[in-house]
């Protein structure tokens, strides 16, 4: 006879009648004839009691030695119980012990380090399973809205011959006694699938080997990036705002509790789906931010303080468009109506979690790209592959990079990205 | 005023009326008063024809000219035709040309190698598009297999630490100055995490350092791995069973002409969906294989040349289970009713295709894990984040790795996995 079992969350909603549970111990109390477990599993927590002459006297005397995380199986009673977390509480009738843990390592006074040295135990705390619910939801949402809009999954190689630019942010490999580099964009390898697929959309694992500390940045973070044959910059920004209003919708159907957890008000998250999120160019940016007493030298990227600055005049994500062509790279082509500019975009998100997205056009024409490379003192020969598809049968196209993490944080209201990955990789840690 | 456009797929069902349609030169055949283009979008081809005193002058002129995988607009009628592919044709009222391509260098004379060379062109093939078009439904249907089922998506880290072991077909990264190793399964982090989600999944690259050149290996391919708590190992058979199962229901209801194209007839897949499939123990094995003249001494794993013989009998997948425990990774635990015995299997493919995917149940007992893990020569603190996963509420749990380029690889039906996947990574081949 198979015995079946419910999630808490079920017999949360069931409220009465008998049921089998099983988890973890997330919290117990003992008394003299009863002991109260706080059950745990992957969908809540619910609030059990054993009361000393309901159950046999091994069950009793392995109830009275339970520690925290221990696993067990309780079949019992649901009753309706006002005082108990969620409003039920399960009677236990029968009590199974699975494995008596261990005292549990992880206690109120544990540091941030000793939190990452024990990451794979912290992955059970309430704080870090929201967010990887969270994780799990929107990289499902990503998914299904590209898919919704006829986009087939495409896959660029993680190993990649690398190019000279971005050699001191490379992860070099061994690959059988060759240099080859983890990837740091799928952009190249794409632009040459839409010639096949036309829209086509990842989301993949990136490596920065940048010597960063920040709360913004991962070595090896997920990355969402889309090409698009035939569209220009416009509608890439509507696709990139529609894209994570949908993310942000998923994630509200199925997470406010989850958001409340992690303090961040789900008011916050609708109220920018309900509006349609500014659009400024570079040259309105530098004035807003002069206005702020911040003055930037036109022709000079916008650093951290300065997007934050900007940001604090929205609530909702602002794309920054038509930044100077000298400072981009040499993919993303002028506009033929201000040529000093180019037909690009940064995607900045509010309360300070910086640049979520940077789209562009890409440059159709061989001769402006190969220009451009000379000029940043690339070798031609490295590009000759991507060349390719200016060649024969070049087309209008554009594309973006979202970093996955960066969203997660900003819609959870994460004090650091290192939290949005389970295991995150920085310069200084790449352990468990 | 804003075109629009339609795919030609959508212009085949439509079959008459005004259109317009973008795309790529597919074909081209010309004469004195008309030039015929089979023209190519991501959806399928389409026949178009350019008569000259249908167009300007200059129309005509680049008409004349045209250069297969030039990119193209045609506007114009749409006609019913017996002689058209599809039945359709398209007379072209006004002809733009996008960009004239150069002489596209894949020719049918070429070598294998030269097309590894060009695989960034060669993606434009109508064999490598059916290939990836199936390849992107796989991904979605695996993914919403296991959504459906509840599980959650987690992602581990592809940078970690490595463990001895493996060491011969690690990938070795020098990541800021320490050896790190690129990921080859997620298995130990997963086994962490089903303490929070309980049922997770993920698909991401995995890395082999194989000296191998065969049809059947990638340096880097894309690994489809599933962990479940509370579950054992015949429920893990009919998980993976299937998932495979509406895997192969997706691509035959999206790609019935893509399969045909590919030479792989549908009717062999239906009947995979129709059957049951066998599971027969490692014992089994050998004895079918000694009825067939191939001895395989007990205690040895099976080899390819033996996987492809056993399969012989079969024309579904097979489920071989309870491998000697000897030969078995460290965490394969032993059978209680047959201790010689490991609770795993392989589920090997029909037709050649090899092994698709592994899996096992989980040793809970930390002293057997630490025994196994001695045995096999391991440093025991090498692995004490894993043996935390025993000391905190041990559980039954039990998981699988599936190559999703062995599966494409077998319902596509190819000669070699290389095609599997758009930019392959062997031994031999890294570029582009």
């Amino acid at each position: 006879m198979k015995e079946k079992y419910i999630s808490i969350k079920e017999a949360l909603e069931k409220k009465k009648g008998k049921v089998s549970l099983r988890g973890w111990v997330y919290r117990e109390r003992k008394f003299k004839d009863k002991v109260f477990i706080v059950l745990r599993d992957h969908s809540g927590i619910i609030q059990t009691v054993i009361h000393k002459d309901k159950v046999s006297e091994k069950e009793w005397e392995q109830a009275e030695r339970i520690l925290i995380e221990s696993s067990v199986k309780l079949h019992g009673e649901l009753v309706e119980d006002p005082r108990a977390p969620g409003g039920v509480e399960l009677r236990v009738e029968k009590f199974e012990l699975v494995h008596l843990a261990e005292p549990f390592p992880i206690t109120k006074d544990k540091s941030k380090e000793y939190l990452y040295d024990k990451r794979h135990l912290w992955l059970r705390s309430r704080y870090l399973t929201s967010i990887l619910k969270i994780r799990s939801t929107v990289f499902r949402a990503i998914r299904e809205y590209f898919w919704s809009k006829g986009f087939y999954e495409f896959h660029s190689p993680s190993l990649t011959p690398g190019v000279a630019e971005e050699g001191p942010t490379l992860f070099e490999v061994n690959y059988f006694g060759k240099k080859l580099y983890l990837t740091q964009t799928w952009q190249l390898y794409a632009e040459a699938a839409i010639f096949a697929l036309e829209k086509i959309f990842t989301i993949a694992p990136s490596f920065r080997a940048e010597r960063s500390k920040t709360s913004r940045h991962l070595a090896e973070y997920w990355h969402a990036e889309v090409e698009v044959a035939w569209m220009n910059m416009d509608e890439l920004m509507d696709l990139a705002e529609e894209m994570i209003k949908h993310v942000i919708r998923e994630v509200l159907k199925h997470h406010r509790e989850d958001l409340e957890f992690l303090g961040r008000d789900p008011k916050d998250l609708e109220k920018v789906l309900k509006k349609k999120w500014p659009r400024i160019t570079y040259d309105e940016a530098l004035e807003i931010l002069e206005k702020k007493g911040m003055k930037v030298p036109w022709g000079k990227d916008l650093r951290t303080i300065e997007e934050d600055k900007l940001m604090e005049d929205f609530d909702t994500p602002v794309f920054v468009t038509h930044y100077p062509k000298e400072i981009m790279a040499f993919y993303k082509p002028r506009d033929p109506k201000n040529p000093k500019v180019a037909r690009c975009f940064d995607l900045i998100a509010p309360e300070g979690y910086g640049e979520l997205i940077g789209g562009s056009e890409r440059d159709e024409n061989i001769d402006e790209l190969i220009k451009a490379l000379k000029k940043a003192g690339e070798k031609i020969e490295n590009y000759e592959f991507y060349l390719d598809t200016r060649r024969y049968g070049s087309i209008p196209h554009s594309g973006f990079g979202m970093g996955v993490e960066r969203l997660i944080s900003w819609i959870c209201k994460l004090e650091t990205i290192r939290d949005a990955i389970p295991f995150p990789r920085t310069m200084t840690r790449h352990k468990p």
